[in-house]
C-alpha cells in the first residue's frame, strides 16, 4: 500500500458496497457506508429477492480478500439444470465440466454476512441514513430524514456510489451535460416464492440442480437454500392473458400453479400464501457513462449497469467492478483521476456485453428452452465441445466459469451462433446430427 | 367544445408551451403557465439559440389557431441551400418545388410573440416561478425559490410538461418503474455566432438561403433574420484537434475563421467576439415512455422527445404534437385519460422517426455534403424525382413539405437508400449517370 490512505463514503450497504468496504479497509482507507434502509441484519428479508448464483467472478473477488472459504459455508454448488419442460420427463443438462458449478446463496443471508465481516475490518456503517444529494466535485454527502428537511453535510475525499439500480449518486451524475443514460424495463415481472424443506430438514427437490419450469411466455426457477428450503422465482408478463395482472384470487391462483406446476403441488398453499404477501417486481436494464468524476466518485456495480437477472451474472459483474477498480488503484495508487478512467474503459464493454448476453437469455429461458429445434442445436454443440474443448468453450462457460471479459464472451457467442445456424441448415440435420460429418463440417466452419 | 372546462398547468413558457396555452384557451380552459425563467420579453436574448426553420408541420399547427399570417411577418422563407464548399464556388440546391420553402425566424422574436398571443388569449404567466415537484396522479405542482426552500402547492385537473429535454415533469415520471428513458449527447456541440447587416441594414448573404459552410468534421450555417442580420451556428466536436477546446485566443480564433470560412472575414470581429462571448452548448437525443400518467400529465415537444438539430424539425415535431393532441382531446372530449393514450401511440414511433432522421442529417450535412459521390448520388435522385415526381418524393421533402408521419418518411428513405445503393455501384455510374438507362434501372428497382 503506497497510497496514502483517504476518508471514503460508500453510498449503499448492499453486497458490492459492503465487498468494496473490506477492500479499502484492508488498503488501510477510512471507510464510512451510509444506507438509506436499516441495518439488514435486524430486520426481515423482504421476499423480494431471487437467490443468487455465484460463479468464477465472484468468487474471484472475495479470494482476493480472503473471504472464499466462509462464504461457501453458506453457499449451495449446483452442477447443473433440472429441466421441468412440460410433458417431458425430468433431465438434467450439466453446467460445465465435472467440478464446475454456480454456487445458490440468499441475497439476505449472504448480505449480513458481508456487512459482519467489513464491520470487523473497522468499517463504520451509518444505517437507516438517507443520502439526498452529492457535491461531486468536493465530494461532499448530504443526508437526512427527508429531501426537504434538514440535512447534514459530510466531506470525504471521495465517494463510491454501491447504490444500486435507481442510485442517487447516479442521479446526480445524470444531470451534468455529456452523460449518457439509458433505462429499459422488460414487460415481464417477478415474484418470490418459497418451497418448504421436508419434515426432516431435507430438500424436497435435488438440492444440487437450478431448478427449471419454462413454460413459454412464463417460467418458475427454484434455487435451493441451506436450511433445506427453495427460493423460487416467477417470471411472468405484468399484463395480458397469463400475467400477474390475471390471477387476483387464490383459485385463479391455485388453478394456475396447479395447471401448470403439477410437481410443486405438495407446497400449492404454501406457493399461493407467498404469491398474494409478496410484491411483484419489476426488471430494468440501465446503461450509463461516465461512471466517475475526477478521483471524487465512482459507480460500482448495480449503479453503473443494472442487468436483468437471466444469467445470473448481476452480483458476478459488480464483485468483477470491485476486483478491476481495485486493481487500477494499486496501479496508479497517486493518481486515482487516472485509476478512475481505467477502470471505466476496461469496465464499460464488458458492462454493456453482460447487459445483452443477459437479456438474450431472458428471450432463451423462457421460450425456447423449451423448443425441439434449439434443445438439438444445444445438444450438437455439447457434442462438438465434449470431442473439441479446445475449440469451442460454450459461451455460459466462458461467462461463468471464466475471467475472460464479457465482451469476448460475447463476441464469440455471436461467432459461434452465426456457425450453428449454417449448421442447422443442413438438410437431414434431424437425423445426422450424431454424425462425424456434422463435427467435421463445424470445423470447417470455425 | 363538448368539454366542461377545466383548470390546467402549463409548465414551461417556450414556443410550445404558448401555442398550447393558446390552443387551451381557444378551446374555454383555465390555463396557467409557470416558467423558471424570467420573462423572455423582457430580458436580453441568450446567445445559445440556433435560429428555427418553421415548415410544413409547424405552420400546420399555427393554422389552426389563426396565427399563419400573424407569424409570416417575422419569418423569412429560404428556398435553397447555399452551399460554400471549400475550394468549389457557391453553388445552390433547391429545397423543394418553386414555392416550397422553410421559414427562418429567431427564436426570441417568435417566442415573445407567442407570449404575447397566448396572454392575449386569457393565459396567466407565471415567470420565475420554479417548479421543483409534481404530484401526478394528484396534478399538483410545487414552487418556490429553492428546491430546498419553502414551497408553494398548486392544484390543477391537468398538468402539461413544456419544459424541454431537461423536464422536471418528465424527471417525476422517471422515477416511477416501467419509465423507459435514454438521452445520449453527441460530441459536437454549438455555439451561436451572428454575421451584422451591411450599413444600408440590408443583409450580407443571399438572404433566400439557409447557407452551409461543410467541413468534414466541422459546419458553419447562416440563417436570416428580418433586421438584416444573420444568426450563424458553428458545430464542431468539443475535444481533439479542431473542436471547442482547442480554441483558446483571439489568435487562434481569427486563425481558425480566416482559414476556414474566407467569405465570412468581413465579419472576423463580430464573429470572434461571439465566439468568446457565447456559451458553447451540448445536443442530445432524449427519448422516453410513456408520456402521458391518467387523465392528468402529459409530455408535449423536447420534454417527450429531444432531438438534434440538424433536420430542423424540433419546434416543427413539437407544433405537431399539439396538432396531434388537441385532435384527440377533440375526438375524446369527455375521456382525456383516452385522447392521452391515443396521442402518445401515435407519437411515440413518429417521434423515434425524426429523431433517427435528424442524428443521420448530422452524419449527412457535417461530411458527406463534401462528398462528390454522394453529391452525385443525390443528383441522379432529385434528376429521377423531377421526371418522376409521383414515384419519388426526397424524404427531405416528405419531412419538411408534407404532414404524413415521420416514421413514413423513414421507411420511405430507407427504402430510397437501398435503391440507390444498387445504382450507385452500377460500372461507369460516374459518366453515364445522366443516362435513361439509369432512369429505367430506378423504375424496375422500385
Amino acid at each position: 500500500m503506497s497510497q496514502s490512505p483517504k476518508d471514503i463514503a460508500i453510498v449503499g450497504s448492499g453486497l458490492v458496497g459492503s465487498l468494496l468496504a473490506i477492500y479499502l479497509r484492508k488498503e488501510g482507507h477510512k471507510v464510512t457506508v451510509f444506507d438509506r434502509r436499516p441495518d439488514i441484519r435486524t430486520v426481515e428479508f423482504s421476499g423480494r429477492s431471487i437467490n443468487l448464483a455465484m460463479s468464477n467472478r465472484g468468487w474471484n473477488a472475495l479470494k482476493q480478500v480472503g473471504l472464499e472459504d466462509e462464504i461457501k459455508k453458506i453457499a449451495i454448488p449446483l452442477y447443473q439444470r433440472a429441466m421441468h419442460v412440460d410433458g417431458v420427463p425430468l433431465y438434467f443438462q450439466k453446467y460445465g465440466k465435472e467440478e464446475e458449478a454456480i454456487w445458490s446463496t440468499s441475497r439476505g443471508l449472504l448480505n449480513r454476512k458481508m456487512i459482519d465481516l467489513a464491520e470487523a475490518e473497522g468499517t463504520e456503517f451509518r444505517f437507516s441514513e438517507k443520502v439526498w444529494d452529492v457535491d461531486l466535485p468536493e465530494a461532499k454527502i448530504f443526508t437526512g430524514e427527508s429531501e426537504k428537511g434538514v440535512w447534514e453535510e459530510y466531506k470525504f475525499d471521495c465517494v463510491f456510489g454501491c447504490d444500486g439500480a435507481f442510485s442517487r449518486v447516479r442521479h446526480k451524475m445524470q444531470r451534468r451535460s455529456g452523460f449518457d443514460y439509458s433505462q429499459k424495463f422488460i414487460k415481464v415481472g417477478y415474484k418470490e416464492l418459497s418451497i418448504l424443506p421436508n419434515e426432516d430438514g431435507t430438500h424436497k427437490l435435488d438440492k444440487h440442480s437450478f431448478h427449471i419450469w419454462p413454460r413459454g411466455k412464463f417460467m418458475l426457477i427454484a434455487m435451493p437454500n441451506i436450511d433445506g428450503s427453495f427460493t423460487c422465482t416467477l417470471f411472468m408478463p405484468f399484463e395480458g392473458d397469463t400475467s400477474f395482472e390475471s390471477i387476483n384470487t387464490k383459485e385463479q391462483a391455485r388453478e394456475f400453479f396447479s395447471t401448470h406446476f403439477p410437481n410443486v403441488m405438495p407446497d400449492l398453499d404454501n406457493l399461493i400464501g407467498d404469491f398474494f404477501k409478496n410484491p411483484t417486481s419489476a426488471m430494468v436494464t440501465m446503461k450509463c457513462f461516465p461512471w466517475t468524476y475526477w478521483d471524487k466518485a465512482a459507480l460500482v456495480g448495480d449503479s453503473a449497469h443494472a442487468i436483468v437477472p437471466f444469467y445470473g451474472q448481476g452480483m458476478n459483474a459488480g464483485f468483477e467492478d470491485i476486483f478491476i477498480l481495485t486493481n487500477m488503484l494499486e496501479k496508479y495508487p497517486d493518481n486515482w483521476t487516472l485509476a478512475f478512467e481505467e477502470y471505466q474503459k476496461e469496465r464499460k464493454p464488458n458492462a454493456d456485453a453482460i447487459a445483452e448476453l443477459s437479456y438474450r437469455n431472458f428471450v432463451e429461458m423462457s421460450s425456447k428452452t423449451a423448443d425441439p429445434l434449439f434443445l438439438l442445436q444445444k445438444k450438437i454443440e455439447k457434442k462438438f465441445a465434449a470431442a473439441y474443448p479446445e475449440k469451442w468453450l460454450p459461451v455460459y462457460s466462458r461467462v461463468t466459469f471464466s475471467n475472460r471479459p464479457y465482451a469476448e464472451a460475447l463476441a464469440l457467442g455471436d461467432k459461434q451462433e452465426a456457425i450453428m445456424q449454417q449448421i442447422m441448415k443442413l438438410p437431414n440435420i434431424e437425423k445426422d446430427w450424431d454424425s462425424d460429418v456434422i463435427m467435421q463440417k463445424i470445423i470447417e466452419l470455425l
